[in-house]
């Protein structure tokens, strides 16, 4: 078994790498994510909502299976993308209750035939996402890989996150993430690209819940600790 | 900001990496879950595999709030938990389609205030989770942090999960696992701590789905392959 054979390689992109090719494909970005609406009847809030994302974001390409869809574009489409997809499920559920489980991913291993990219990282624009007037919660995780300083690239994403006003404090295996859908959207993509500026492969975890029916943590010290250094 | 501010630190646990502590606890082993039931009266269905897999696994340590519920243990005692979580919750979903988000971690960050364990990494013993009947399909990532050499491990993974039958193909960002969900579960903790043995910081991540009315991946080269070189 070789690493080539058992590494992802997307054949429909054969150009993917070719110089020249914009940053997103040269550093192999993309994302997979998947929609948990709470309804019995979720396949029409499943489909309305990529049908809303898609008008929204119509540069990206999408492939939905049985697990998850995956998303290849830009950061900035792919979050278009995203934020239009889980607004459009929160407006459709009966429930209100939506989660959105996401993976956002650069660098090798994944794509580009796990070749790390070339030549200097990409400086990518943080993204502009609109306030959707819907509140979500996240437990998240960004992963630097490939580097004996795991710590470091994370620390500054904490930061810019903190920065950004949507840090809500540690958790035990995640950060926890409090804010408009569009500022935590932001955060992980913006976090995400930061971090890729530094470090080749680069991927990001994230469960984004809106409309849980329990509001807000109320159990144990695991929880953001009010009072806690910062 | 210190490292130390911004890392979790599970205060309830002070002897956490005590001389002496059982490994998991040394090893800084847990995981993080949510259950997406798509059901529109989802609270009981949580509640009830909630209540199933304390029953299973009582020796966990189980904290939930409204993003995802933290389980401290051994890893047996997580994959048990899990199973009986997972399969109470399709039991008791009308639809018949659940998800469940997973993240596993061992090693630092994210637990035993941000120190890596110290001394030999532990040799797990496989998990032995029976069979339910029911099948999951999963997308699988796994994360060796804190190395330059993150394919090496992978690779070690991939060839676990091959060996252990579940293993159905790369997909973009992902491996793609089918199975008995008992058998997706076992391989999902395994390859964990056999990666664990050389690594001691690894991170897995996996979107788990039972049920799904797209009953097998359909579109797009994206998805499991037919043919290609092991």
């Amino acid at each position: 078994m070789t690493q080539q054979s058992t590494c992802p390689r997307p054949p429909a992109e054969p150009a993917a790498a070719a110089p020249g090719a914009p940053d997103h494909v040269r550093m192999g970005v993309g994302a997979r994510f998947t929609l948990h609406p709470a309804a019995d009847d979720f396949i029409p809030v499943i489909l309305g909502a990529l049908e809303a994302a898609r008008a929204a974001a119509p540069e990206v390409t999408v492939r939905t299976d049985d697990v998850s869809t995956l998303l290849r574009g830009s950061e900035e489409q792919i979050g278009r993308f995203l934020l239009a997809a889980v607004d459009r499920a929160a407006e459709l559920t009966p429930s209100g209750h939506v989660v959105a489980t996401l993976a956002l991913s650069r660098g090798c291993p994944g794509e580009v035939g796990c070749t790390l990219p070339t030549g200097e990282l990409a400086h990518v624009a943080p993204v502009s996402l609109a306030a959707t007037g819907r509140r979500a919660a996240a437990h998240w995780a960004l992963y630097p890989l490939g580097t004996e300083d795991a710590m470091g690239p994370i620390e500054q994403a904490i930061a810019a996150a903190q920065a950004a006003g949507t840090w809500s404090g540690p958790e035990n295996f995640a950060t926890r993430l409090d804010g408009d859908l569009g500022e935590v959207l932001s955060t992980l993509l913006d976090t995400w690209t930061v971090v890729g500026r530094s470090v080749a492969h680069v991927a990001a975890h994230a469960t984004v819940s809106l409309g849980s029916p329990t509001a807000t943590p109320t159990s144990g010290p695991a929880v953001t600790r009010a009072g806690e250094p910062r």
